[in-house]
């Protein structure tokens, strides 16, 4: 806990960026950094994983950016929610010392010639789903990572696969970053906290508890000694109950390495196993997973 | 120069990389950290980029690896030179502070899944006859990049594509790091030094010298008003003329984009151009260059 309310400097510029940093580094009593990259739009999912990081480093530094290259040509960019008071609001309670909010031709003055791209984790979920996702937050991570020069890094699991990736990434390239998965975050009524829920109407998002719902049974239906192919059919039925929902996936992977499980597998037996959904209710695409064994 | 010789440490591990960069870190009086990044079999070139680093740095990494994953199946990979003794010994000569001598495993300890790769300046030159050699050359660079955080890293102007990729990488990625451009060093006879002019027989380094003789009279050719494709065959021509000579590219580029000059453009007034070419002797491929103006 913080005594005090400290407000966060805001800066917008990659030059600002490092002249603060180097302020805190030149102190005497400089700590470790912490980073929390987001797309703004701060929930409490995102304010769980800044007081985690000011609780573990001296420093810690949100950066908010909508990157466009993690948007596919059909996706929802431009109407992607943004609201800059709120954040820094967000912010200042939950113990950042610094935001970061470049503009697009500060990350990307230039359209990059350089491509990170993963193959098997990648392949499947929503990379399926979103050809070219991942390759740009692996490029986004990456420079905010040699931007900052943070001693951790603060993901949540909600985003179980961007997750695995980045996980991945920095162990193929050696990235001197500790990548921390922390728990999802849900409103009281069991749905996953995040920014595209405000897209929801009442109707859709009542309909969308069904994800959070039938989740949380994945584990008693494995424990019985559901396999694989039976743990999605019964998830997939119980989703499709809800008019609204359109599926987009229905998925039992080993976890981390996201390959596929076999269908005849018990996913009890199975090490760990990441059941992950996507649904669209309306104009909105859901994510929600759950990860076996539960902590 | 350095008044006394000192031997550089020899470190095989990340772990005991880490450890003599903490130390080194940590001391009251720690400067900056040059990296040159080699494979090995280390020539005057080389020891021309330690000794640049010594002087610009308070600690200088020389890493020696012979990286697999920028060799293509039919290359040289098994075969390349190499000659621990003598490396050591370059180093100490040269003001390299530690030797970071891994092994494959110690680099990839499983295959990676994360490939970095560029568009445009990796299209042309030896990026057309070498699938995949800048992917393996990105991703090495990478990841010393990230196990050593230097300052400063090194390279020859003789690998003037390999230059112009981690150059344009570096920009993409906000890596920290500042790329420092060497000049070429050549033997007596104007042979472009590598270390894979020992493969050369007698009578195929004879020969080989038409590259540097041709390439230094680009500049007189240029200001007489020769455009880029005739340019090109003049130089082309005069190689033709060693009959052991089979080429494999002559090129004339814009530096540091590695966009094709138009043939009817004049290199004289076409800003910086890199005329180089790639030619084999035997089975030894070599590589030469001049870029223009001249420094």
């Amino acid at each position: 806990m913080r005594a005090t309310l400290s407000v966060p400097t805001v800066v917008r510029t990659i030059a600002e960026l490092h002249a603060r940093l180097d302020e805190y580094r030149a102190a005497a009593a400089a700590g470790t950094i912490g980073l929390v990259p987001t797309m703004g739009y701060l929930h409490e999912g995102h304010a769980s994983l800044l007081r985690r990081s000011a609780s573990e480093n001296g420093f810690t530094v949100l950066s908010v950016f909508v990157n466009p290259l993690q948007f596919g040509p059909t996706e929802d960019l431009d109407r992607y929610p943004r609201d800059e008071e709120r954040d820094r609001a967000v912010a200042a309670e939950a113990g950042a010392d610094l935001i970061f909010m470049p503009s697009v031709s500060e990350m990307y003055p230039k359209r990059p010639l350089t491509t990170i791209s993963l193959t098997g984790v990648t392949e499947g979920l929503c990379g399926a789903s979103r050809p070219g996702h991942f390759d740009g937050v692996a490029i986004v991570v990456t420079k905010l990572f040699n931007l900052v020069r943070p001693d951790r890094a603060y993901f949540g699991l909600k985003d179980a696969q961007q997750l695995a990736v980045i996980t991945q990434m920095a162990e193929d390239l050696n990235v001197p970053v500790e990548i921390v998965p922390c728990p999802i975050v849900r409103e009281e009524s069991g749905l996953a906290m995040s920014s595209r829920n405000v897209y929801l109407s009442p109707e859709e998002k009542s309909q969308a508890l069904v994800l959070s719902r039938t989740l949380k049974r994945v584990p008693e239906w494995a424990a019985a000694g559901a396999n694989a192919k039976e743990l999605k059919e019964r998830v997939r039925q119980a989703i499709e109950e809800q008019p609204l929902a359109d599926i987009d996936y229905v998925e039992a992977v080993e976890y981390p390495s996201l390959a596929p499980l076999e269908d005849e597998k018990e996913a009890a037996k199975a090490g760990r196993v990441l059941v992950a959904v996507a649904v669209r209710f309306g104009k909105t695409r859901l994510i929600d997973n759950i990860l076996l064994p539960q902590a």
